[in-house]
């Protein structure tokens, strides 16, 4: 039994007259989640910062990278587990954080919590998540997960998301270093809507001893006075690389810094003893013209993809860009917006099913390029197109 | 008399009032057929893997090569015979395999072949046929033709395969290895449509004495039984270069070795004694982000040309697209897609106006850049563009 | 007085409620004058060779190229004065040839020829016209004319065409090299329409005495007969450059060579002491995939640009495009579908307001990018975008 | 308190229910603006010279330039703050010169040189406004602003023209090279529309004494006398490199050279003396077929970047375009259509929108990209897409 047996799965129900429940092609899926949303939650979710061009690089930097199968190996069997952050997982495959799941549906981040866990895959809570991190903890159960930490202004604030991450089990901790500010993000400003002004995707601080005994009254009884002290923890341009040393020491969690494209980045992360380094421009939310992800990644795993494991994200749309990533050294693989599009349409099983044919995709073309392992593949195994 | 007469012949009879009964543009031919048919098939003929971004980078690579015609050289008579794989044709063009024919038209492979032996093009038969390949020889009468083997996972039964296309009379034997499992095909799956799990395209199978010595009661008594077989048999992905031996002993039959995109693969294909290697990925319809087929004969055509026969296919969709791969060491073309457009809309005549019209552009271009013999064109007479 | 006081004249027409009677976006005029036309003879007109990709090549090879205008120069005054083939013009612009244009417009050649000579322009008749050549001539009046050979198969009919030429006027003899066979034309092949086998564009034969010799009777009285002989005498592909030489006896015309793509070509056409090397594609209408027009004019240039006078076509959308030519090489520029569609929409007016409207343009970008004399146009001015 | 801030009062007025008045996609806002205008203002705005291809031009060299943010610095201030022409500017941008900005909207030039002077950024005020120099001034009250002369043929006019400038209180001058003629404009000539020759867009001429002196009758009393002076002063196309010199005496003014393009022009430039040259194709309006502007731009401030202050417009469509530009070495930025669209929809209020979304994102974009300060933003900061 392996991923790509979810093809099978489908095709024989299909004997008996069941057609999948809902879109295989994300395409149609998208198109799907986009029509059930209003245009708040919509925009929030599909929006990218500026005229988006960054959002558009990213499928250009993966579309410009082109597998070449190779014929006649053994692939029968296909072993696609990796030791990820010191965890073995059955994939190299996880999913992003993503903030206030409720704009999707409502039961939010517990649905693709629970769908992750089912297939074993690290769920990252996000800190500005619209259920606890300790309620996602108990949603995922035994499975692996991140938490993804939006570092505050006030240390003690930040030392106390981490210690309720560690105590709730999570088993690294994903560093955000992108959003000290929101981007500019003409969807979400045409709307006016950013929910966290609303007291959604709060929860993580309004629940939190350190943030309560900040404020005066508590949020319950003064929800205006609790945003505003959110509003000024959330912003935090003033860190910088001596501060790893402080947050280093809070935890022995494995660190990862999400957000990183540029070469001397990474390398300086690498020399400050993170565990990882997460290639991220944030699906384009932030920074309009920037590079695509992927082009950052080719160049950062050339320089440091020996010395420290490497996280992408940005722009995976499917199986075969998942292989483009891996070969060129990605340790695992994040999904981003389309798992929120499984989850608008379906829930948890919306979201698992984006997960499942996901693996299946990636199983298959592993397969059909001639590997039999995940590990096999690398550079060698792609090629950069000249014809874009 | 050449190819370029169905040109004239068309124009002539427009001074009698008579238009063509099918469409001459392609782009239509494959819009009327895609009307013709329903969903699940047109899904299953017009799809490929994933977001169809090999499909598409077929296209590009042809189209980035461009041709520079030559002037002022005789070319009243052009002669487009070849000798491919020990038998001499009319013009380097074939019909690549493709299954299951009859989801285009009643008629099916039966059709397909007839249209190509009125023109003297070799057939290529699959495996996956909804005719025997029996039947299809039959209907080919004196033609030329080749067999396609999914090489099954019982050699008994892949010997057994072999035997009865050389008993029908074909004369080489293409091995197709890009297909041990199915890619991740979204329109198929949206469909739910495997035909192979209805029945159909089962029947060399079904009809086969080894096969059926492997089941308990026969295919007409149990049908699930029969087509579970098939499926165990169908994948076989374990098959590697080692196993190639056991094949070249099964057979006289030149063997051709289909789906090669890596130059390495071409190397070892040589080594191994193959008579050509056909540089093919499917159509785009087995693993998606890969290289466009183009690029891959461009590499290997300079790596091996003159050490084995190059067969060509995805993409081609005229005859200048013939041209582009002729020049760039394809021995042979072959058509896909087109030719079942062509069923969907006109049964055999379809095919055979999309054979003969392919012919005439390559006729006609030929003539008009300069070239009297297919055997003058390389790669002096194309130039790779720099504008994409 | 310049040609920029088109543009004046239309502003100052302006403040008397008056707007050009005709459109001035040519893409406007081109979508007006596909409605005018029924379907044959606008497909005869739009169309291209197969897929139409050498007609996108056109234009992306002139788009490649980018102006870099120069500033602080004195313009004030303009010479766009060339002498071409041994004639002085008040501008490095003509008439491609274009045959059978009555199925634009009744008065078809006429029109065109009338209108080129009001501005000075060079008008080129084509063989297959829809008006004999000496009425063209008669039409010009004193106005420079070409004359267009397709060069038929009997040596004495090409002689006497020659002489016609000769005796009407025409000041240079501009061969086509790249129509002895017509190309794949789907859009004419779908309405089965080739005009010529009903009679249309063949009175350069029908009148001519070589030709009518060769009848058993006449054209008029045995129409079918004579377009046979035309048929049989149009199609030449026997022609080498060896046939050059007795071409070069039969007249003091200048010669031109048109259809001229390869580099070795041009320097073949050289040495066999042609006047003129004419890079054309026909406007993609013959062979499809080719490279674009200029960007063969580039190549030519650079090798034989200072022995021959290089005329240029294929593709030419406005007088930026004009420049862009000129400055890599080009002595003159020609205008194929452009004026056709002046033709179609406004008679011999509107084809004036095509040359006018180009030569406006083209003084207009000569002046505003620092250049007072056409002259002083040359490689230095344009620059190969690195963005395509 | 940064730009950014006005990010944060849209969503803080988003939580009362108010959303933004005006687009804040500045594509809707170009829809919107042409909705509301009139096909000839609109047009006016629109257009640009030929097929359009240099404003396409523009946009491309833009998006191939992709920036590479940087991560953990300090961005919790920054600094935008920049000496442009001895002026201290809150940051490195201003309004392009336009003329007859009534087309847009009645308060034309004083409503958006109100909104410039709000936010402390130069508007500069064109020779043919609609609005007479002093009165634009006295618009913008304090605010510093500049001087654009189109150069007329007699100078002294041109003395006249600057030294009410001077008086005005403008503290640089900005002539412009690139527009002695009009360009070829489709859309303008399409409505025969040019607002000058109704009487539009003359007020700086017809007010000014030497102008005046100049005519028999004045323009209140002869219009189309006035409207006749205006044509022959405005066109000046023998002004040459020499002139600067004359130009040099008469002001004390920074001199500002737009419309440079090619580097040869750029040191020439900076030999003569002039405190700045202006990279711009204004905005594709002048000559079609030329190189994007900020391609200029890349090679002009490698050569001359040290020796002179490079102003930079062409195609700048929002901040992540503007930290482009500065990053390859402009000073500052200028935006031309953009605050016309936002004039048109909603007056000084729309212009202030545009130009403060402009500063917004472009302080977010500087924070999100790891820069405190403008002046750190150099060639490291972007690099050169291979993907186009």
């Amino acid at each position: 039994m392996g991923y790509a047996d979810e093809q099978n799965e489908i095709y024989r129900r299909g004997t008996t007259g069941q057609r999948p429940k809902r879109p295989i092609d994300w395409r149609v899926l998208e198109s799907q989640a986009s029509q059930q949303l209003r245009p708040g939650p919509w925009g929030y979710i599909a929006g990218s910062a500026g005229r988006e061009e960054t959002n558009d690089a990213n499928r250009t930097a993966l579309s410009r990278v082109q597998i070449v199968p190779r014929m006649l190996r053994d692939v029968s069997t296909r072993n696609l587990e990796r030791t990820v952050l010191g965890t073995r997982f059955p994939a190299p495959v996880f999913l992003s954080p993503i903030g206030v799941q409720t704009l999707a549906h409502p039961e939010g981040e517990l649905a693709s919590a629970r769908a992750a866990a089912s297939l074993g895959i690290p769920f990252t809570a996000s800190t500005a998540g619209s259920h606890t991190l300790e309620a996602i903890a108990e949603a995922a159960g035994a499975a692996p997960r991140w938490y993804q930490l939006y570092w505050p202004k006030s240390r003690d604030l930040a030392a106390s998301f981490i210690q309720r991450a560690e105590a709730a089990g999570y088993s690294a901790l994903v560093v955000t270093l992108d959003t000290w500010l929101l981007g500019w993000r003409p969807r979400d400003l045409t709307e006016a809507f950013l929910p966290f002004l609303w007291g959604e995707g709060n929860i993580n601080y309004f629940t939190d001893p350190v943030f309560r005994s900040k404020l005066e009254r508590s949020p319950e009884d003064d929800p205006a006075g609790a945003i505003a002290l959110f509003v000024r923890e959330f912003s935090n341009p003033t860190v910088t690389w001596d501060d790893l040393e402080w947050l280093r020491e809070q935890t022995s969690l494995p660190i990862v810094l999400k957000g990183i494209q540029h070469v001397d980045d990474a390398r300086r992360a690498v020399d400050a003893g993170v565990e990882s380094v997460f290639v991220s421009n944030h699906g384009g939310r932030q920074v309009d013209g920037a590079i695509g992800s992927l082009d950052a990644l080719r160049e950062i795993s050339k320089a440091v993809g020996d010395q420290t494991e490497l996280l992408f994200d940005s722009g995976i749309r499917g199986g075969a860009d998942a292989v483009k990533a891996l070969s060129l050294g990605a340790r695992a693989v994040g999904i981003g917006r389309p798992f929120i599009w499984g989850l608008a349409v379906g829930g948890s099983d919306g979201v698992r099913d984006v997960i499942a044919h996901l693996l299946a995709e990636l199983d298959l073309t592993l397969a059909l390029t001639g590997h039999a392992d995940i590990d096999e593949l690398d550079a060698s195994a792609v090629k950069l197109s000249d014809a874009h």
